[in-house]
C-alpha cells in the first residue's frame, strides 16, 4: 500500500453531503444490520472517505474524555454503542441455535452470588486504582513520559478486546492482523520508508522492539561468513574484513539470491541462528550514553555481553557527540574490530535530546566509499511520533521555512522559541536511511498501554528472524503474513493494534493530527522551560532560583532548584530530593499532591564528566562535581493535552510556582 | 504472603450480613464517595472477605457474557459502574480546578466534526471486526487455543486502561504493581512454591515467559566460571565440570554469599551477562519434540543457536519419552558437556500432551547423588491452570483418590473417563520442584490478550537479569520491587495484571474456580473424543469413520477422518485438508461456517517415526508413512465454556455430525 492508499489526501472543497452524514452518524444508522447498513459503510468509504483525513483541523479537546470528565457524555454515547453492536454481533451469529443460559439459570442463587463477586471484585479493584493510581489525566501531573490517552485509542481497545483476537497466527486473527500490517505500513510512512519495501508490526513495547532490531543486526552481522561457508560463490573476492563490513543493502541482496538458489536455510543454520553467538569476534554496538537501560539489557540478552557495547558520550545538550563517534569508529577500523550497529536516540528517556542521526547516516556514507558499514537502528520510542511535525497535509517532508511558518502560523509553536532547530530538522528528515526505527505509539501516540513497534526499512531482514510453526503457520500461502512467526513475541491482542489504527483514524499523521497535538506539548515545555529560569524565590537568606538543564529538544523539561548563596552540590541534590518527595507518591495520599514530577540522577558512572559545565554554570566549582559525581535533577514531561488549551497553562503555572514557594519554607 | 493470606480460607458457616451486603452492592453504594465508603469497604475486606473465595460453588454461566449475550443487561450495570466512578475520581482530583473543555468549546464545529470523525473510526473498526473476527465465544468455535473471556476480566482490564498504569515503574503504577506482585504470589502458591521465596510476574505472553526463564538458566550456567574467576575462594576444592553442574539452590547460596562479600556486580561482569555467549561451550537446552516454536525462537535470541538444542523424541501419547531423555543425558554427562535445561511442556501446543514431570525430577535427584544437575523449566503456558483440579477449597493438593472422587461428585469430570492418570497426577503434585514455571492467563486463565506469566522458585533468581536505570528505579528503598528492572519487558499495561487479579478474585485457584472451569472442558473433549470414535458415515462406497490421536490428557482432540476403503495417506490428508477449508476461514465469510476447527502436521521432521503407529492403527501401512512422512490432523480446543452447560453439548455434537456429513458429500 502507497503513502497515498494510507493517508487519504484531503482535496480543497470536499464537503460531506449532510443527509449522508447524518444517516452515518445517528443512531439508526449504527443500530440498522445487514444490506442497508454495508450499503452505507461502502458508500461512505467510496465517496466521503475524505472526512478521516480532512483537511479540517481536529479539535484536540474532543479527542479526550477531559481532566474532569468534560466529555464524559460524548463517550458514554459511543462506549454503548460499541456495547450495542458486540451484543447484535454474538446474537447474530447463528441465529437458528438456542439461547444456553436461560432465565431460570439466571434467577438461581448461586447466578446471584457469582455476579455479586464480580461487582465487589470490581469495586475493590476500583478503589485501589483511585487510592494508588498516578491521575495522568490531569495538567498536574507532569512526571513521566505517559499522559492522558485518546478516547478512541481506550474504546477501540475494548471493542476489540471483547472479541478477543490474537494477531500470533492470521486464522486467530483476520481483522486485526490485517489492521496490525495496515498500521505498519502508516508508521513506515510516517518515516518516510517505501512502503512496498519496509515491514512494521506492533510490539509490547520498546524494550522489545529494541531487542528486535538488535537481533536482526547481529544475525545479519554473521550472514557473510555463513556464506562463505555454504556458498563461496557468491561472496567470491571478498576478505573476511570486507564481509564483516558489507552494507545492509548488499548483504539483502545477497540473500536474495542464496534464497533463489535455495541456500537460505543452510546459510540462516550456519549464521548466528543455529550456531550461537561467538561473543569475543562478533563485534560491538555503538550507542550514546543516554541510551535507554533497555539496551544493556539487549546485550545480555542477545549473548552478545555488555563488554561489546561502547557508549558515546553525549554533548552538554545531551545529544550523541559526533566527534567521539568518529573517533570510535576510526579506533575499531583500525583494529579491524566490526561494529554491528549504531544506535540513535531520538528523545532520550532522560532528557528528551535528539541524537544528530543526520550526522551519523554521512558518516556512514562516507565510510562505505572505504568499504565500512554498519547497521544504524534508531531508538524513536519516544521521539518517532514527532516526524508528524514535518509532513504536510499531503503527507510530504516540508522544507525547514515551511515547518517554522505552519507551526507559528497554526499556533501550534510560537516563533519565539525557534523550533526545531536546523540540526533536529536534519535528524528527522533522514529517518528514512536508517535501517529501523522503534517507536512506542503508547508514548506520543497517546495510546493505552501496551503498544510499541518496530519498523524496518527493507522486509527482507524478515528471513533473518522468521520461524514457522505448523500449527499457527503455513508458508507459500496467500493468507496475509502470519505475524507471530516473524517476530520476538507470539501471543498478542489484536487489541492493541487496533487502538492504534482508529487513533490514526482520527488523528492524522501529519501536521493536521499530531503534528498539532505533539507540536503543542514543545510549545507548553518550552514556554515553561523560559518562566522557570524566570524563577526567583527569596526567603530567610535563601535566593532560589532554578536552572534548566538544556532547551528542551521536545517536551520534557530537565532542571533544578538552587540556592544562589548555597555552593554545596550535595546540599543542592538534597534540596531538590526534598522538593521531588513534596511532588511524587512517596508523600501520600496521591489526591493530595499539588503537582507530580519525576526525577532523575546525572551522574559520572552514566554520563562521564559531562554535567560538570552544567554544575559550574550554576556556580559552583569543578572540585564539587569531581567530589559528590552526581546531580539530582527534576524532570517534567509536559505531555499533557489540557496545558494547551486556552490560558490553562498560565494558571497552573501560577499555582505550580506557589505550590513550589510554600513546599521550599516547610522543607 | 503466605497462601492463606492470598486465598482466604471459607470457614463454614460464614454468612453475610443481608443488610450490609445490600449496601455494599447496591448502586447507592457505588456512587457513595468519601468516607462512608471507605468505611464500608474497609468493614467489607476485614469481615465478609470470606465471600470472596466461600466455599459456595460458582456458577459458570454467571462468568461469561453468554454466547448470545444472554448476561448482557449484567454486563452493561458493571460498565455504567466503572465509568462513573471513573468519571467520578477525574471531577474530585483537585475539586477546586476548573473545567478547561468549555461547553461553548463542545458546540464548536471542529469539535463536533472530530467527535464524528471517532463515531466513523469505531463503526469502521466494528464492522472489520464483525466481519473477520473469529467467534471465539460460540460453542462452534472449537479451533485454537482462545476461548470466550471472563467478564470480570474485560471489565478490570478496561477500568484500568482508562487509568493507563506502566506497571515498568512503581512511581508509574503503584496500585497495579501491588496487583502484579499480588498476581505473581497467586500464581506460585497455585504451583506449591513458597510464596516467602518466589517470585512471578505478568508478560506479554508464553513467548517472553519461556526466554525469560531459558535467559536466566543460561546466565546462571555461567556464573561458577566467573566465580572461579573473580573469588576462587567460593569455588575453591571444585573441578570445571563439578562447577558446571551444580545444583540450581546450591549456585543461589554462593551468590547470596558472593553477594554479601560485596562480589557480586564483578562476578556478573564475568559471567554471560557481562562478556556474553560462547556457544561452543556453553551447553545444551533438552525439549520434547512436541515443544512450541518459541523455544527455537529462543536459542536464537540468547545467542545460543539452534544447534545447542537437543529434541527429545516423544511416545505414543506424545509426551516426552523418558528414556531417550535419560539417553541423552547419559551421553552428554559421558562426554562432559553441560545441560543448560531440561524443558518439560504440560499441556502441548499441538496435542494437549503432559510430559512426565515427575520422572524428570525422579531424574534429576538421581543424578544429583553424582553430582550432576540442571535447571528444570516446565512451559506450562496452556496446561498450567491444569493445578487449580488438585487443590482442594482449602488450596491443599488432594490426594489422587479425592481428586477423582471430587470430580465426579461434583459432576465436573464423568468417572468414565478415568482423568486424571497417575502419571499426569503426580506431575501435577512436582511442579513445586520445577524451578520456573510459563503459564498464560490468556489461555486457561480465560483472561483476554495480553497475559502470560513467568513464575521462579527462589526469587534470588533476579539477581542474574535485575537492571536499574535511574529515571525509573532506586536500589535500596523501601518501594515495592520496581518490576522493569527485573524482567525481560520494560513499559507494560497494570491492566493485564489487573485483569487476571479481578479474575482470581471471583474465581478462585482450585476445584471451587478454576478447577471446576476447566476440569469441565476436560469433560467435553472427553466426550467428543469418545463420540467420534463411533463416527461412521457410508455414502458412495466410502466409509467414513475418525481415528482420535490420543486419549485426551487435557482438553484438546487431534483427530482424522478417513475411508475405511482407501490405504493411501496422501489421499487420507487431502480429505482431512478439504474438510478443514470448510470448517475455517479459508471459507468466507466466517459468519457462515457451522463450526471452526484448527489443524496441525505432524510431520517427520518434527517427530521423527513417532506418528507412524497412529497411521498404521488406521490401516494404512508403514511405506504409506514413509513415502509421506506426514499427517495432516484435525484439531479442537474444546474451551468454550458453554459447552459444559445442561444438554448444550449433545445439541452441537449432534449439529457437528450433521455438518460433517454434508460437507463429506459436498468435497
Amino acid at each position: 500500500m502507497s503513502p497515498q492508499n494510507i493517508y487519504v489526501t484531503p482535496q480543497r472543497g470536499d464537503s460531506l453531503n449532510k443527509f449522508t452524514k447524518k444517516i452515518l452518524l445517528n443512531q439508526r444508522f449504527i443500530n440498522t444490520g445487514g444490506f442497508m447498513k454495508k450499503f452505507l459503510i461502502f458508500f461512505y468509504l467510496l465517496s466521503f472517505s475524505a472526512l478521516i483525513s480532512s483537511e479540517e483541523d481536529i479539535n484536540t479537546n474532543a479527542l479526550f474524555l477531559g481532566e474532569k470528565a468534560e466529555n464524559e457524555q460524548q463517550f458514554r454515547k459511543l462506549l454503548n454503542e460499541i456495547v450495542e453492536q458486540h451484543v447484535k454481533w454474538r446474537s447474530n451469529f447463528h441465529k437458528e441455535d438456542g439461547v444456553i443460559i436461560s432465565p431460570d439459570e439466571q434467577q438461581k442463587k448461586e447466578f446471584e452470588n457469582t455476579i455479586q463477586r464480580t461487582e465487589l471484585a470490581l469495586a475493590e479493584l476500583t478503589e485501589k486504582l483511585q487510592k494508588k493510581t498516578m491521575p495522568f489525566f490531569s495538567p498536574r501531573y507532569i512526571g513521566h513520559m505517559v499522559s492522558e490517552t485518546l478516547m478512541v485509542a481506550n474504546l477501540g481497545y475494548f471493542a476489540t478486546s471483547l472479541c478477543n483476537p490474537n494477531n500470533c497466527a492470521y486464522e486467530a486473527a483476520p481483522a486485526t492482523t490485517e489492521i496490525e500490517i495496515e498500521v505498519g505500513n502508516q508508521l513506515a510512512s510516517m518515516f518516510g520508508y517505501d512502503t512496498s519495501k519496509s515491514w512494521g508490526h506492533v510490539t509490547s513495547g520498546g524494550h522489545v522492539a529494541n531487542f528486535e532490531a538488535l537481533w536482526v543486526a547481529r544475525n545479519l552481522k554473521t550472514i557473510p561468513a555463513a556464506m562463505k561457508q555454504v556458498a563461496p560463490s557468491l561472496v567470491h573476492g571478498f576478505s573476511d574484513w570486507q564481509l564483516a563490513n558489507m552494507k545492509v543493502s548488499q548483504l539483502l541482496d545477497l540473500m536474495t539470491e542464496a534464497k533463489q538458489a535455495g541456500l537460505i536455510e543452510k546459510i540462516r543454520e550456519y549464521s548466528a541462528r543455529g550456531q550461537g553467538v561467538d561473543s569475543s569476534k562478533i563485534g560491538k554496538i555503538l550507542i550514546p550514553q543516554s541510551r535507554h537501560y533497555s539496551f544493556a539489557k539487549a546485550a545480555d540478552l542477545l549473548g552478545l555481553g555488555q563488554k561489546n557495547i561502547i557508549d558515546i558520550p553525549v554533548t552538554e545538550n545531551y545529544q550523541m557527540n559526533i566527534d567521539y563517534l568518529k573517533k570510535t569508529i576510526k579506533d575499531l577500523v583500525k583494529k579491524k574490530i566490526p561494529i554491528i550497529a549504531v544506535v540513535v536516540v531520538m528523545g532520550t528517556t532522560e532528557e528528551g535530546a535528539i541524537d544528530p542521526l543526520n550526522e551519523v547516516i554521512q558518516l556512514r556514507n562516507q565510510y562505505e566509499k572505504q568499504g565500512i558499514s554498519f547497521y544504524v537502528h534508531v531508538d524513536g520510542a519516544y521521539g518517532g511520533y514527532m516526524r508528524t511535525l514535518f509532513l504536510n497535509e499531503k503527507n510530504e517532508f516540508m522544507t525547514l521555512a515551511d515547518v517554522k511558518s505552519t507551526l507559528d502560523e497554526k499556533g501550534i509553536i510560537s516563533e519565539e522559541f525557534n523550533w526545531p532547530s536546523k540540526a533536529i530538522y536534519e535528524s528527522f528528515k533522514l529517518m528514512n536511511e536508517a535501517d529501523s526505527i522503534t517507536v512506542d505509539p503508547h508514548k506520543m501516540g497517546f495510546i493505552p498501554y501496551a503498544a510499541g513497534a518496530i519498523v524496518m526499512k527493507d522486509r527482507r531482514i524478515l528471513d533473518l528472524i522468521s520461524y514457522f510453526a505448523a500449527y499457527v503457520t503455513e508458508e507459500n500461502t496467500s493468507d496475509p503474513v502470519l505475524l507471530g512467526s516473524y517476530m520476538l513475541e507470539g501471543s498478542k491482542a489484536g487489541a492493541s493494534a487496533a487502538a492504534v489504527w482508529v487513533a490514526h483514524k482520527v488523528v492524522p499523521l501529519n501536521i493536521t493530527g499530531y503534528g498539532t497535538l505533539i507540536g503543542k506539548t514543545i510549545n507548553v515545555a518550552n514556554r515553561f522551560s523560559e518562566d522557570l529560569s524566570f524563577f526567583k524565590d527569596e526567603f530567610d537568606n535563601k535566593e532560589i532560583h532554578v536552572k534548566v538543564l538544556t532547551k528542551p529538544d521536545c517536551n520534557v523539561v530537565d532542571f533544578v532548584f538552587y540556592d544562589k548563596n548555597n555552593n554545596n552540590l550535595k546540599d543542592m541534590n538534597e534540596l531538590n530530593k526534598k522538593i521531588f518527595e513534596k511532588f511524587s507518591h512517596k508523600t501520600p495520599p496521591i489526591s493530595s499532591r499539588s503537582f507530580l514530577l519525576s526525577k532523575t540522577d546525572l551522574s559520572f558512572d552514566t554520563y562521564g564528566n559531562t554535567p560538570q559545565k552544567f554544575v559550574e554554570n550554576i556556580g559552583m566549582s569543578a572540585d564539587e562535581w569531581k567530589s559528590v559525581q552526581s546531580v539530582y535533577i527534576l524532570r517534567a514531561c509536559m505531555l499533557n493535552p489540557y496545558l494547551s488549551t486556552n490560558n490553562s497553562y498560565e494558571i497552573y503555572y501560577k499555582a505550580f510556582v506557589e505550590e513550589v514557594k510554600k513546599v521550599l519554607r516547610e522543607i
